[in-house]
């Protein structure tokens, strides 16, 4: 394959091309057909950059995917290079050293932001020429693209007409000017129509585009795979669906209307897309990186958040089913981390509104949990789960009312001292966090250190964000606000954000902890001091009591964790047989 | 005065000039000679913009001075703007509803940024001129600048040769550049230059510029003004001194060696100097904000370091004396606000060191409290104190091994449930921060919700910062670091960093509650996650207790209270006399 390349390469007098991980829509799943670093290289992890020049090709991965990366370009004259360790270069060294001023790098401009290709462009000697996808005519190998049934969301579900949506996005902005929202990213467009795919693995997007005017939405789709429902709504919503692929056509023929002035959020504007719009007399990005519909999206409508009640209602009896079968199944040495995913599905699917994981499920035991991705995905790979240690369990489903996040650690038995007080300081973390009030105004960047206080007390600390967005029936990992240190999304948290809250502990060859909830923000109270906010927990899953430091975890935690533990039991056990009631009542009892 | 400025501005046909608060050294506290703004307007408060046409005068100020202005300008024909105000115009609508783009607006170049002087090219209309000060002829009133004298620091107290600061400032610049730092605040020179001055109230500062480069240092003072000592150290230091009123003219001949790269610290380059280097060959902001030398002086070095706990000993000696003073004396109605800040300066007069207030004593009864800056100057103006809610006392020395900043508010009687939780709300907050600990590159941005979140829970918000650099016998208010809400400095807490813990409630009309500790950074931990630091307390006064909720105030924090008082105790009670020792023991009784 990579002689085709090659060969494509010397057709378009180019030097080399760049192939990245990304689809054109930004998301974080990947459809097949989109994956050619993957069908080039055999590295199918998913982050890694491919780069083909006419005599070598190299791919970068970084400390994540160094071991798989090896094996799988074993036999490839592909060189591995491990991004962050010394003495390897970046991409744009290794071709500067390659390739002079008079050569020609291609990329797929569709699959580089803006920014990045104009850091491309600035730093290697080469010129850098963006094109449109190449490897349709040279890769018959490649998977054809796909387009699953898309279907309505209903208006019971999502709260809101793709009318008054419209309307609101739109609401900011001067009544008298003409205005076109350009949007890429499949999970704003799926909110916006009131509509939900399965192109995409875990996340219920379907792969499209849309242009969005203060009076219609222009929608770039497979009609063909939407059921009729959805059909007749759009129409009444005023939204066309125009072919997935005429997408960047009509911008180009758009881009020639002066009246208009076209708005894109700078994180998923491509280098494609800016180049078509270039010519066009009023483009600029929005206000907000990720853009407006992005963030009116963030802000879930009291039917969103009701049904995120029911849908954490509904995962909570799973979870604790989940949980008295490791209970009662764990001395048998039957257990190993891949069945017990398999086996909380089977209790998610007695519900009949279950429709699918919201991400690749995490069980791991022990050493296992200790990187925070792991996940075992066959019964011969996945290690059996003995009665010593932790074993952490963090999955989430899709439910047409909401989507689902939760993170718990079960300890087991022969905990040391220290593995106690890591699994404290954590809980302790997550509660501080869970406590929080604030100000309006305030990021998640300002709260971030509430959840890691009683970690780095001890000297521990975790590398990942302490919380995400999360998508209403969409995307788990959604924008545009977090609760992370290691920077700022300047997006401040309001009533009707929902996000998770989850520190963590890893140590490396030992043990991993995480515990997490998912926390709706809500209004507190309004004075003359301001307007104030605070979080409710949506989560409805018990959390291990019986290896708390008391003392540790001090008198206010306690008293929010047993306050918890009460609503749990008074929300689930309805839903629960009889053992199984019993069993939670136990589970949820006061420290 | 008003007619002779207008007279000075025909004659340059010139149409309005706008006169700012500060002077050239944009520090804290203004000389007299340059309180222009007061002079011309007889309004004397600490901010406020005058600015003159040639037929009306208006003045902006904040709303801390309303009532003020409004008695001070009565009888002129300046027109108060107040700022914030519905429908009061800022000075840039102002000025353009009356000058046009044929106009010219004066402003003397030096007391303005360069970012500032920018905006108002931008957004005024009139042609905006910078020029050199030209009050000295047309206001033979004005004050004179005064040179009081200038002392060496010595390197027992300051813990490093001049020399070796030199090196330290260019440790991370290339070797090969020939770098020369321009500074304009008086504070960077004194600790560059170890010496001190008396020209500046509570700041000991001479007025000064300097040149800074990496084999010498050309400093601009008044070479009269200083003792022998300081002379001879400055010369074996090789630091030269030039006439203070020569520096623009120096900076003018030295730009242009075009052998030499200019650097000068963004927040501190007026538009004069920056017009000056504007023909350089190499001028470049320095790459912190605030600058290098700023930054290096605000690292405290071991012996500042001691110096603070030598000068939080002597002032806590100070401290314990004048509360014990207000307890023997508050039933005798002979209490005033006034008559207690000059009680503790006699306290204070007792160590020999005593150099002075670090800044305007606040000490402010009940509603008093509300405006966080209040402060009576006589016994007319003061309140009297009689034993009933809370008396807030926020005080701080000079001595030549440190400054100290402490606040402490005294519960009286008759407190309500609510003032108790108030009271304790705002100590759990300084007890939360002072027990922080934060890995390394964390800012103060970050930590701000430590001591806010008791507070925030009870709906209360202080608008102030929770903390600010403190210098090292210099001035009360240092940068770059500092712990706030509303904006991020960037500067990341470093071990040796010495700032305020301050915390607060006002409640209008009734009363303010501030408790005010100093903490440095020291090291914490250091592991495979990273460097941990936490914070030190150096203040050693003793805190009510008499009004704490203990249930509010948890476990841990009652814990490092005992703590706290514990080591108050240990430490000052030697110093004191028996009957005070006894007292204290009292007062730091656990809780």
């Amino acid at each position: 394959m990579l002689t085709r390349v090659r060969a494509c390469l010397s057709a378009e007098r180019a030097d080399a091309i760049i192939v990245p991980s990304n689809d054109p829509h930004f998301g974080e799943y990947v459809q097949k057909h989109f994956c050619i670093r993957a069908l080039l290289s055999g590295f199918d992890g998913s982050a890694g950059t491919l780069v083909i020049t006419l005599s070598e090709a190299a791919l970068w991965t970084d400390s994540r995917y160094f071991i798989q990366a090896e094996a799988q370009l074993k036999g490839t004259d592909i060189n591995l290079m491990k991004m962050g360790v010394e003495g390897v270069p970046d991409i744009v060294s290794w071709l500067n050293a390659r390739i002079d001023d008079k050569g020609m790098i291609l990329l797929d401009g569709a699959l580089f932001s803006a920014a990045e290709y104009a850091s491309y462009r600035k730093n290697l000697n080469a010129r850098v020429v963006g094109i449109a996808d190449p490897f349709d005519k040279i890769l018959p190998e490649r998977e054809p693209l796909r387009f699953g049934p898309v279907i309505l969301q209903k208006e019971s579900y999502s709260g809101l007409s793709v009318i008054s949506k419209r309307e609101m996005v739109f609401s900011g902005d001067p009544a008298d000017l003409h205005i076109c929202r350009i949007l890429t990213r499949c999970d704003d467009i799926m909110w916006l129509c009131n509509i939900r795919g399965s192109d995409i693995d875990y996340n219920p997007v379907a792969l499209s585009y849309a242009l969005l005017f203060r009076d219609k939405i222009l929608l770039f789709a497979c009609k063909e795979a939407f059921e009729k429902a959805a059909l007749e709504y759009l129409e009444s919503q005023q939204v066309e669906i125009l072919p997935y692929a005429s997408f960047y056509e009509v911008c180009g023929e758009m881009a020639s209307d002066d009246s208009i002035h076209f708005l894109s959020p700078s994180s998923s504007t491509s280098m494609r897309l800016e180049s078509i719009f270039a010519g066009a007399k009023h483009f600029g990005y929005e206000v907000r990186a990720e853009g407006e519909v992005a963030y009116r999206k963030s802000i879930k409508n009291p039917i969103e958040l009701e049904g995120f009640r029911k849908a954490n209602l509904l995962d909570g009896i799973a979870w604790c089913r989940i949980l008295k079968y490791i209970e009662d199944n764990i001395a048998s040495g039957t257990l190993n981390e891949y069945s017990i995913a398999r086996q909380l599905i089977e209790y998610r699917r007695e519900s009949r509104d279950y429709r699918g994981e919201s991400f690749e499920p995490i069980v791991a035991f022990n050493a296992n949990a200790a990187s925070a991705h792991y996940s075992a995905t066959s019964d011969e790979e996945a290690a059996v789960v003995t009665a010593r240690g932790f074993l952490l369990i963090d999955t989430g489903a899709q439910y047409p009312y909401g989507t689902t996040d939760t993170t718990r650690t079960i300890p087991l038995s022969e905990l040391t001292t220290i593995q106690i007080a890591d699994y404290t300081a954590v809980l302790k973390g997550m509660i501080e966090l869970s406590m929080a009030s604030f100000v309006k105004g305030t990021t998640g960047y300002q709260l971030d250190i509430l959840a890691r206080q009683p970690l780095i007390s001890r000297g521990r600390l975790f590398f990942h964000g302490t919380g995400h967005g999360i998508g209403h029936y969409l995307c788990v990992h959604e924008g545009p606000q977090n609760i992370r240190m290691d920077r700022d999304s300047g997006v401040a948290l309001l009533p009707g954000m929902v996000q998770s809250n989850e520190p963590a502990i890893y140590i490396e060859g030992e043990y991993g902890i995480r515990t997490e909830n998912v926390l709706e923000v809500v209004p507190f109270t309004e004075n003359e001091f301001g307007a104030f906010y605070r979080f409710e927990t949506l989560t409805l899953v018990p959390i291990a009591t019986s290896c708390i430091d008391r003392k540790q975890l001090g008198d206010e935690c306690a008293e929010w964790l047993n306050n918890y533990h009460h609503r749990v039991y008074e929300k689930i056990a309805p839903h629960l047989k009889d053992e199984e009631a019993i069993w939670l009542k136990n589970k949820c009892r006061p420290i």
